[in-house]
């Protein structure tokens, strides 16, 4: 995470303040439940809210502490006990560090789940705003980077929406795997802690109790959230690519907005290049990086070892920041993305009616000429076109062994662009149903 | 995947007889359907199923074909008019290779998810049974690798079946991914096909029609997929890992069960070694490899490219058939476990008492010592059992300043083991419910 | 590793014939140097090299007693007892398995090394010899994918060539990395066995012995060399992508060779697409996917454990059988490119003029323009030409700023194709030395 | 990148100010090349220098020109003229922004790379120091975690040197790889630059030209630079793996330095954790994801694209910096590792001779007893310790077949603890040289 790629809503999840802030909404709540099972006087509970409350958290002071006990809760529970009084011994009573520890960072993953999936839902706008305004948009479609059949520039897009609606529901899927608390003690037996302050503390924080936790919440949860987001990204620079692939030079199909005053070269003042989904390109590898050290992460040694604090110290914000930022650019680029349909229709016509090849293909096997056969004449007449820019419907009227078979009007009516795009309706339909 | 870690189901699963099999099958639901559509002859339709039904396909045959067509679709369908006659000019009718291709790797990687899901079950119960058997077998829970309080051998084995669950529900939500079916033409705008035929076909393999193909189905589902095959391999390398532990030299509180006839080194005869769970650590990387190129895969150039097709050939055989294997090893190792309940006893009071010390704290800190009192306190007295080996509780009841606090008895209430498992009942009801 | 991606011989290194047949050699060579320190009789070690020299190691044979030793090294041991005889109880002294395991694995590696090393040279062969054919064949150089200035279709190929020439370089290096023997015993101590056995079979083997193992060679070694081949599989990709980009029907610069026979699609025969190196692309998502493996295997608990075993087992053979096989495609593919110099001239044209812009920027600062209005200025009627296909040179000779600093002659000049190119001797002579 | 895990001499490599004073440089070293070659004027260079070197460059002001053209290098250049005044226009003539921007990433890489080697060297120091006084304490080898063969804690450290020694020259090889430095304009052709430019630059700053670039020094050359922190990252790993081990409760042969005033666990007084190891252990993980996104960043389109640019702000930062950090609290931990001889002895003790018995084994080999028979002897005495703790040398000594070819002699002088040991010397003289 860094400045440069940031959005200061997800940031802000991650500061030290708004960690403070969960850890000791997380110790109130828990005094909270203690008091009413009789373990503490309700008026500490009462004080520790309320001086809580009050206070901001001196964040200098915590890392100062920290460094001579090596240890940040304590450091926290230290500075909070300034804040509060005496009444701060009845705080994190059998609890351990990592019931406060765990649980904060369910709620920040849960919080950076809500935005990530308010980028999805504002991406998933703009995408179904842009599909139906090209809907019946006629480009080409391309297998392996060659033109293949037609389609229409909003059935691409269509095709986007119903991926990230696949990458919405995964994220809905990914937040409920990490919204979990627990407060079970140094081993996850409840030894010292009775399991209706952790089921009262869920509950005030949004969150399920966590059936079996060893001090720790299991990680394969985690696993879990951070392969959603290495998959969301992948489907952000599939779509980021295929706008790169538009704006190429021979293609110009389509074409990031380029603002007054940007420059696209301090050398080539001609340039304008698609920087913002090559950008997402970058970003989309970050974010997967992500998935291997989560998943390193699941394998703690016994009830847990803590090698996987400083993997999410670090993943924990770059993933989540990165991937929000990066779905925000994206809705940009696609909102505001410069569309040349004119320019579809001369790619389109650049093959010279070779994109209709299978249809007379299927007419042939049709017309009784056996697959192999009618696929060696359609072969071959193709492949005049591609080797010397020959006329593909020319080249099949003049072919004795296909007339043969077809007509001069049963050939020509199969070059008709209308027949490639007849199930448009069927197809948003699908994806987007009878709105 | 290599015969050593590989199990005969869940190989044949991708063996070339099942995958031409399913070619065919899904070729000829297509005809059904298009005969229904009276685009072909409904007795064609009938030849092609009888004939195919009838026939083995002879897979050296096919690859021949191939070496000369290079395309491995057309091999099939060449070698399919040989078995079928004049009709087969009416199979593959407005379809493109991926048709085939996509709908079959679903229905394998559904096959595939099915045998997994099954494995998990198996292990599932294995776990059950031995935390059930364990449920009451006290041990040290252990944090850093270090001795923190007591816990059960069964709540481990809770834990581990709680995290198994997890798993089998990311299964299920893995095979759904999958088990989608496109019958869509070369860009998937159905300009050849009516998707009345794609519909059929789902239907009639158990899948769920893609709503928006391009050609192929999207990759993002296969690296879903494979994700969650990642994230469950993760998961067996932690219970893995745990079983190396206890069967340390030191600890030896479990061990797996070693064979008669079975010879631990070729050196040293005395070896007992945990080599079933060494081998699951390492299997696990291997699954867990597939995962990165399974997200790159995702970002196919347009309506598609090919280069998802050879990493999928690998990874789906291989992270299928070496989960399988992984899970129904890690199955056996479970049930065969030998479990030392003594050896935990004798290793739970290495300490002297020190596992105790959280109860001691909070008991000071009930009795008025504040926080950070208490805590110099009880650490005092526990370094002497740490760093000269002195018996925790005679050091605490010759402690003036905790004596000031607690009396004897208080004291020495606070070393009761039953204390620490009076929960496991409840964490068990909340894991296998009131069975 | 699977057939369609092989070759033989570097199959051949990883079957158990070889495998055995190395066992045999190291531990037949360290019964010479046994022998030589008076361990054991000479005639035994003369006997164990006539009888295994003579004999074919019955791998069915040695699975069998596999299954019930469940140990591979005494399983052989067991049947090289039954081919040996007597003197078979003096091989393998104060060995461990590993002694021949780690060593044989060395041996694999090293001849893996020296295919792929072959192939780097045979792709740098290839690389070469169409970098000088097309030494001035000039087209645009692309970046962004958007037209920048020209260069040469041979200065693109010297790039290929100077990576993989460091490709060789770092194969060089890797073969280094993991051409140590280890003949240490147990522990790496050389308890039972001198370290004169080490050194003599190392010799034998062209290998180095370990400074210092413990019963296995350390897996740093090992990482390192797949790290290696994830690179070496990055830059085949690179190559690869340029192709399918130059292969795009749009561009269409250059194009795989297409056999007669070849049929690039199953619906639509006018399809001629770069399966080849689209498959390279995948390819190389593979043989990347075993770094990360590698490297969790370096963390091997204490002198050793058994978890990187079935890592390697499986990445041993499928990276490097893969990355041979990939290498020896990309070769044939530069070899066969069929070159189209006309479309490359065709699509340098296509932005009328636009690709000298940087000179023009130049000349305008030279005449005193400060650099930010030369920028404008240039920028204004590049725009023209990008949003109009206006002419580039026409814009600017009708631009009045422009030509108050420039004359018409000064400008047209900037327009000289050969400018660009004048530097391509230097950089082969760079790249290719004087040759 | 963390605060928490970064040292200030890494991060100030990446700063800002760092940033843009290399940019400085390489401008001001080229413009003195553009002036000996007589392209401008040779007081332009001088004033350029001049008035550079005495400012500062304000990020701020550079970061709102930015903001306005989209371009960072644009945004510079704009600050330079405001700092420099009119000769600022001969500033960048013919260069690219790449040629910038790529090189000053090399400087950085090759700063850091002097760091880490330094960092490389300390630790190194501190394992040679430590594994001198460790030379001849005597302690337990484990293969599998279970007993194997007596060695030398400085053996161990011995290994661990070696190992490092290894990722020493890979840093050094790394740092070649990335010193090289491109001054060649747009694509790479020099056309708007002179050759002779880019030697200077290269040579003033410590760096090759690069033989062959395309606008960006080619990525390869970043992978492998990357791949080798992964492989010193796991190096890492694996050596606080083993002192993870060795402070597990049950074993604690040795123990991070635990300074006064720390506290283990907010819960636990008892507790002295390995922290800085388990620490190291998440650390690798992240410093390991690196390399995934710097082999993708290899395959850039055409002459570039700038895909690779977002990837390298953040992974250049954090994967130096954290190695950085790793290394140095790697050498803290070694430094001051509390090592317990005693409890060595003790363990090593624990198997009643068991770790002697592949002497036994020899001895009855060398007795004329067959291999098969020896094993099978050895082993059933030596279950009788492993399964009830019977003594090994007893066992043997009362077994009548044993006793058939070995006297009791013979046997006891197989439990001879310095018989291990007796190699060590030659160890240290391979690793350490004479010394």
């Amino acid at each position: 995470m860094i400045p440069r790629y940031s959005r200061p809503e997800m940031v802000s999840i991650w500061s030290a303040e708004t960690k403070f802030r969960i850890w000791f909404e997380i110790e109130a709540h828990a005094c909270d439940a203690l008091a009413e099972l009789g373990v503490i006087p309700k008026e500490a509970a009462q004080t520790i809210w309320e001086k809580g409350n009050a206070a901001t958290f001196d964040v200098e002071r915590i890392d100062a502490i920290e460094r001579e006990t090596k240890h940040d809760v304590i450091a926290f529970l230290t500075h909070l006990a300034e804040i509060v009084g005496p009444d701060a011994r009845f705080v994190h009573q059998g609890m351990t560090s990592s019931d406060v520890l765990d649980t904060t960072l369910s709620v920040q993953l849960v919080r950076a789940s809500d935005l990530l999936i308010a980028d999805l839902d504002a991406l998933l706008a703009a995408l179904k705003t842009r599909a139906y305004e090209h809907k019946d948009t006629v480009t080409i479609g391309r297998s392996h980077g060659i033109h293949a059949e037609p389609t229409t520039f909003g059935v691409k897009l269509a095709q986007a929406y119903a991926e990230f609606q696949r990458c919405r529901a995964r994220m809905m899927a990914a937040r409920a795997e990490i919204a979990t608390c627990a407060i079970s003690g140094a081993v996850g037996t409840f030894a010292n802690i009775d399991p209706r302050v952790e089921e009262h503390v869920a509950e005030k924080l949004g969150l399920t109790p966590e059936p079996v936790s060893t001090q720790v919440i299991p990680r394969d949860r985690h696993a879990m959230f951070f392969a959603v987001l290495g998959v969301v990204a992948s489907s952000v620079e599939r779509l980021a690519t295929e706008i790169r692939h538009l704006q190429r030079t021979e293609v110009l199909e389509a074409e990031e907005y380029f603002s007054p005053g940007q420059k696209g070269s301090s050398a080539m003042p001609h340039k304008r290049n698609p920087v913002l989904t090559e950008n997402l390109t970058g970003l989309a590898r970050i974010v997967r990086s992500a998935v291997t050290p989560a998943m390193e992460n699941v394998v703690l040694w016994h009830e847990r070892d803590i090698s996987h604090s400083s993997v999410e110290r670090m993943i924990g914000p770059d993933a989540t920041v990165t991937l929000d930022f990066a779905l925000a650019r994206l809705t940009g680029v696609i909102e505001k993305l410069v569309v040349y349909p004119e320019n579809m229709m001369k790619n389109l016509d650049r093959f010279k009616g070779l994109v209709h090849s299978q249809r007379v293909l299927l007419a042939l096997t049709q017309a009784g000429v056996s697959r192999e056969d009618a696929y060696r004449l359609v072969q071959r007449n193709a492949m005049k076109t591609w080797d010397r820019g020959a006329d593909f419907l020319e080249e099949l009227l003049g072919d004795t062994e296909v007339r043969n078979a077809l007509s001069e009007d049963q050939i020509r009516e199969k070059f008709d662009l209308g027949y490639h795009t007849k199930q448009v309706d069927t197809i948003f339909k699908r994806v987007f149903g009878d709105s």
